[in-house]
């Protein structure tokens, strides 16, 4: 069988992380680990994509602050968003004097960013890397579904998407170490209902646990959470039950970051949270900071990605997706 | 100084490449080199972006089948397009069965492809991945500008979108090594008008290519050419003057995909071709075989990138802008 499982001839170390959340990620669960926020989402700006574009760049310039490096000392940046042109990352670097590789994979970006920052940086082609995404409910909205003002009611499989960025600095030192990861496959299962994201992304998200578990010869248990970001409830559920049906019962350590960011029910969000800065800020503010205090130790991150389109869906398109996964280590 | 040009442990050859285009390309002055066309645009499709995604999965089966390697033999994809949400890639990729990638970097996504996919062969970390992308001049108008049927008159400094699908393998054997690469800043002149993108982006090219020198210690005469793709006439010219100015003469060995792809003026495109899909079927069916032909045998090919969007011009917003650094030798 092909080897798929990508390896790192030196793993590359999370050297620091920040993230930077609207109101709403400020009143849920995980409000007190974020680094910043802003109490009306605008963060300082007059449209909703510029202050996407402004949480990017306070997230990169939060994690630089942290990890020691100024811009320049950065071998590359890796970014990408979920508006149009990747219009929230392009604007906020910008302001940055490093290269910069523009990601595309909705949800998955996260994942998507720190794997291919993984690769670079594992086989020795650079020293450190950044990288960042972001969403804002506000920009999503209006760019996926229907402006604010319209006022249109939530479907209650529909997942709201998390206003927030978050930025990671890859290189030498640090207390949690990428040491594994593998590439999602495209998965269309004929899902076309744009307000259940989660059931799209499901079968991504198992195709690649599957895998994962197949060449490794490893199994949960070997695990201490496997985190999917993020399939929300709706999406998790299918997650659990298509596993168990397999044999493979991740229910006891399962966490989803959608479901993490938010309290679902009593803050209003439906399924949960979604969105390239939903995993982005779960990881930097809550997953790694945990490694690194080795609350936990050893975990699959699996970022997941509705690859939708509002113009496909008019064609009476499916909804595509992948999921990305990376193995995240506690070290010392 | 630090080092900014990424060099691989091992060097990436170009097993084989495969370009698919429309009917304009196939009567322009390149008709003759490529693999494939289509005489209505549709590709047997009932939408613009359906034949996008149609192209691009044509030019992968076609490279594949031209490298005697398999999908499943593959260890990743990496593709992108300039449609949101990059349908074009998603819809093709989700017929292969291997890990994708998806990439953003407008224009200059054949070069960030191409970078990316080195920098994980030459790391040891990958044996070996495609790379694809496509635009389409139907799906891109009314995406971008307005639907054909509006009839909007150009523009003369505006490029005409590439309808095009390029793919590239990469790995061990070949007659074409990519033995060195550069990751482009992204450059935000302040260039504010949709239909001159040439202008937007020539500074970036200028700011990755002084940066290739300066740090290389190498300059124009070491290269048979300096390809950019895709600048058009109005960005080309602005390129070869700015860089006149600080003393670096390409003039000479200068071609861009955008003009070798059409003829400017007698085909009515105004400053010539653009697209995600330009500079890949220009990479494909001309400057690869001509390095393999050694007819030509060390190039600069520089993909630039008009990071452009709609929503942000609406908004008052500039065209930020990044090229891509990848260089190419015949080797035996």
């Amino acid at each position: 069988m092909k080897k798929s499982i990508l390896k790192f001839a030196r793993k590359p170390r999370i050297v620091s992380t920040y993230s930077v959340v609207g109101h709403l990620e400020k009143e849920g669960p995980l409000g007190e680990c974020f680094d910043e926020y802003c109490k009306d989402d605008k963060f300082g700006k007059e449209s909703w994509e510029k202050a996407e574009s402004e949480m990017q760049r306070r997230a990169l310039c939060g994690a630089l602050k942290k990890s020691g490096f100024i811009d320049t000392e950065l071998d590359i940046l890796l970014a990408g968003d979920l508006l149009n042109q990747c219009i929230g990352s392009n604007y906020a670097l910008s302001n940055f004097d490093t290269g910069f590789l523009g990601l595309y994979g909705a949800c998955s970006t996260c994942s998507e960013g720190l794997l291919i920052g993984s690769c670079l940086y594992g086989g020795g082609v650079i020293n450190s890397c950044a990288v960042v995404t972001s969403s804002h409910y506000c920009s999503s909205e209006r760019q996926f579904r229907f402006p604010l003002e319209y006022g249109g009611q939530r479907a209650p499989t529909a997942q709201w998407t998390t206003t927030g960025a978050g930025a990671f600095i890859l290189g030498d030192s640090g207390r949690v170490e990428i040491c594994e990861a593998l590439v999602g496959k495209v998965i269309d299962k004929g899902i076309n209902d744009i307000n259940n994201m989660g059931a799209a992304m499901a079968p991504a998200a198992i195709n690649t646990l599957k895998r994962y578990f197949l060449e490794s010869e490893k199994s949960v248990s070997d695990f201490d959470l496997i985190i999917t970001g993020d399939l929300g409830f709706e999406g998790s559920e299918i997650l659990k039950d298509l596993l168990l049906d397999e044999g493979i019962d991740i229910r006891k350590n399962h966490v989803d970051c959608g479901l993490m960011v938010f309290e679902r029910e009593k803050q209003d969000v439906h399924a949960g949270g979604s969105g390239c800065g939903c995993s982005a800020i779960v990881m930097a503010s809550n997953i790694i900071p945990n490694l690194e205090g080795k609350t936990i130790k050893d975990v699959l991150f699996l970022g997941t990605g509705a690859l939708m389109s509002p113009m496909s869906l008019s064609q009476g398109g499916t909804i595509p997706a992948v999921a990305h996964l990376v193995r995240l280590k506690s070290v010392n």
